[in-house]
């Protein structure tokens, strides 16, 4: 067989379930789909392939899964920063909204995302946001894989005025975009159960039942979330959305900061998931999620970044070394959140998080192929003792030599190869 | 006048007292010393320079410090990690020293260290270690600046096999290094109040005085060197350090993590300094020093990485993040611990710790010329609407285009000029 992509000479981090790592591994690739993982043959000549990747001697591993953004939002990096939370929303973040969101706009700011994403080692992310389909079709222009949920808010948005069309508006993104393309599923975002309605909630849910989507919803953020839940429905956020049956194992948590211990019981026994950000909890002080509770009560805990406006940046590498730091320090244990745990969060965690795992998060034979090299021979890379501590604290996103995406590479040299990077950044620089 | 270098064509953060940011800014640069800083003024041609360093648009800031570091560590970045602290130096660290610290192998570390922290914009550092002078050759032959601690500790140590010359050994070192190249400061570095007795600190510190050196220690760092500490001396550890005078303007106390009150009011009445490293904190799971206290206490505190070892980078971007992030989630404000205040605690803060906020710190006429180069022209740095928050929640050390230190450019277009880099990396691997 002539494979269409041959990755070789470098340290496979498989994140397979015996946590391989292959030295002087091989990977072949035909039609999007990893056919062999192994050890190459000292004196072997390479199985044949339309195209050679030599990892001079770096790491081979599954591209990253970033559970949570909000693409379009790389248009507010940096527009406010150091604010108290309500003041950062009302005073910038929704102005910001209402003055640049717009369908191009979304489109632009998408692009500018997956970007970033694509050249720091994101080969798949989960979204929710407004103008959806724009975001889709940006997704689809650079190659990305995502699930993209298009926001039901029980308040006018972007592009749905009046929130009674909001459940109609997203049926009919989700039947536009339902099997198009084999890298992007659509999928229902609640916006939280503070600003969505009980019936809202109840119908979204019973939509994306229907349809087979991956349902998601920021719950339980902040503290003084707990306050309007707990005078509307009298319990916590979690109890709440339980009570109503959004839990399942096709419902995405997004922060799932604030819980107690029958929350966690409550979302264990249902199966649902979650979307960890720690940066973005850390900027906006909403607290310290309680992951370590969350794994050891059998909980699938993703990570992700947030959107630019509360992180600022889309690097699931810098994400994962604050993911390890912050439990450590906060928990004053630094045994906790070991370098695997947070490995598996970034990638195949990532992806049973958001109802990928079969596809994606791993490399192995009949996955999509999702793989991206890392260039270990760097200052800060030398020496190397454990290429999977190394990849949770010393490699950064700028790292990332290639990506390949469904078995089509996607990045080579950092160069982005599927759209143009100077152009699309002229775009975004001439809308300020 | 003809100047050395010019630099231009970018947004100036200048870190001066008035914090001024200067759009189209023009930096001049004469004898190692800042001649002049100001605006471009268009349609005017440049002065004239032997180098003219045109920044794209980029952003121009003062190098950064880094207040505390191992430098010859580097050897071991990731040897071990999530271990409990005293297995990770007991049975790591400590043997990692044995096999591996030797006159040939600091001077090699430190050369690794240098590159990396010059690539990613730190231009100067403060170090403890044993084989110091194997540092200073090093930082020498590198070009960077530095404040270099011979280290003193009241058990066998490398080269210094008799704890008995601890203290006439760093003498030695300190004669050999005073005033011999105007970018190294010889220093003391007293490891411990828990590894080093009464008479060693009243001694060094002692001897530090009288040469006009500054004196470092390692303070306060975990909850359970309390313990010892208080069943010596009946005191906290920086009440002791007090009473036997070890305190004030030129003592760095590093880490400073587990004070009271009483011990904040006491380093701030001596005047001494800190030395604050978020991620090796975290990694270690040490703790949070209460920085957003000692600095409304009016101390001065400065921003370092630690060693490799527990870090596992010495990346001073990712730990002005982590700073800002870390402060705001442990107090749950968002608007403690800003931008400006940690862009401060990096640059002229740092300075200010170390005793260098005369000659570096901040882009001024009359400063030393520690200046680098942003560029600005990558998809995660696109916005930008405040560079203040920018450098430090969006800005990687990947992207420090250029630095010079001293009025010499020892960075151009990411290339180190000074020493072969791939050669050092060659060599370090060579080891493992």
């Amino acid at each position: 067989m002539t494979y269409d992509i041959v990755i070789h000479n470098g340290t496979i981090v498989t994140v397979n379930p015996d946590f391989d790592i292959i030295e002087d591994g091989v990977v072949c690739i035909k039609d999007g789909v990893i056919q062999s993982v192994g050890k190459g043959e000292k004196g072997k000549t390479l199985p044949e392939a339309a195209d050679t990747i030599n990892a001079d001697g770096g790491i081979i591993m599954p591209g990253l899964v970033n559970t949570h953004t909000h693409l379009a939002m790389s248009l507010f990096r940096g527009v406010a920063d150091d604010l108290p939370l309500m003041t950062w929303l009302n005073d910038h973040i929704f102005p910001a909204e209402l003055k640049f969101i717009n369908p191009e706009n979304v489109r632009l700011g998408a692009l500018l995302s997956c970007a970033e994403m694509m050249l720091s080692g994101t080969t798949c992310c989960c979204d929710g946001y407004f103008f959806e389909d724009n975001t889709a079709q940006a997704v689809q222009e650079i190659g990305m894989r995502a699930i993209l949920g298009q926001g039901v808010i029980d308040l006018p948005a972007p592009g749905v005025p009046n929130p009674d069309d909001n459940i109609s508006h997203a049926v009919k993104y989700v039947e536009k975009w339902m099997g198009r393309t084999p890298l992007i599923q659509p999928s229902i975002f609640c916006h939280s159960p503070y600003t969505c309605s009980n019936a809202t909630l109840k119908n979204a849910k019973a939509v994306a039942l229907s349809l087979g989507l991956m349902f998601q919803i920021h719950a339980a953020e902040t503290k003084w979330e707990y306050e309007p839940i707990e005078s509307m429905h009298h319990e916590t956020s979690i109890a709440y959305l339980d009570r109503i049956e959004v839990l399942d194992s096709k419902t995405l948590l997004v922060h799932a900061v604030w819980l107690d211990d029958d929350d966690i019981s409550l979302i264990a026994d249902s199966g649902a998931t979650i979307a960890h950000n720690p940066e973005s909890n850390m900027k906006l002080a909403s607290g310290t999620a309680p992951v370590h509770q969350l794994l050891n009560a059998g909980i699938t805990v993703g990570l992700g970044t947030d959107s630019c406006a509360s992180n600022n940046d889309l690097d699931m590498f810098s994400e994962m070394d604050s993911m390890a730091k912050l439990h450590k320090v906060v928990s004053l244990d630094p045994a906790v959140m070991d370098a695997k745990t947070v490995l598996k969060s970034a990638t195949i965690d990532g992806a049973r998080a958001i109802g990928l795992e079969k596809e994606i998060g791993s490399i192995e034979v009949g996955k999509q192929a999702d793989i991206i090299v890392i260039n270990t021979d760097q200052p800060h890379l030398v020496p190397m003792y454990n290429p999977v501590s190394h990849i949770v604290y010393a490699v950064k996103g700028s790292d990332v030599r290639d990506a390949v995406i469904g078995g089509k590479c996607v990045v080579r040299d950092r160069e982005l190869l599927t759209v143009d990077v100077g152009e699309i950044m002229k775009k975004v620089k001439g809308l300020m």
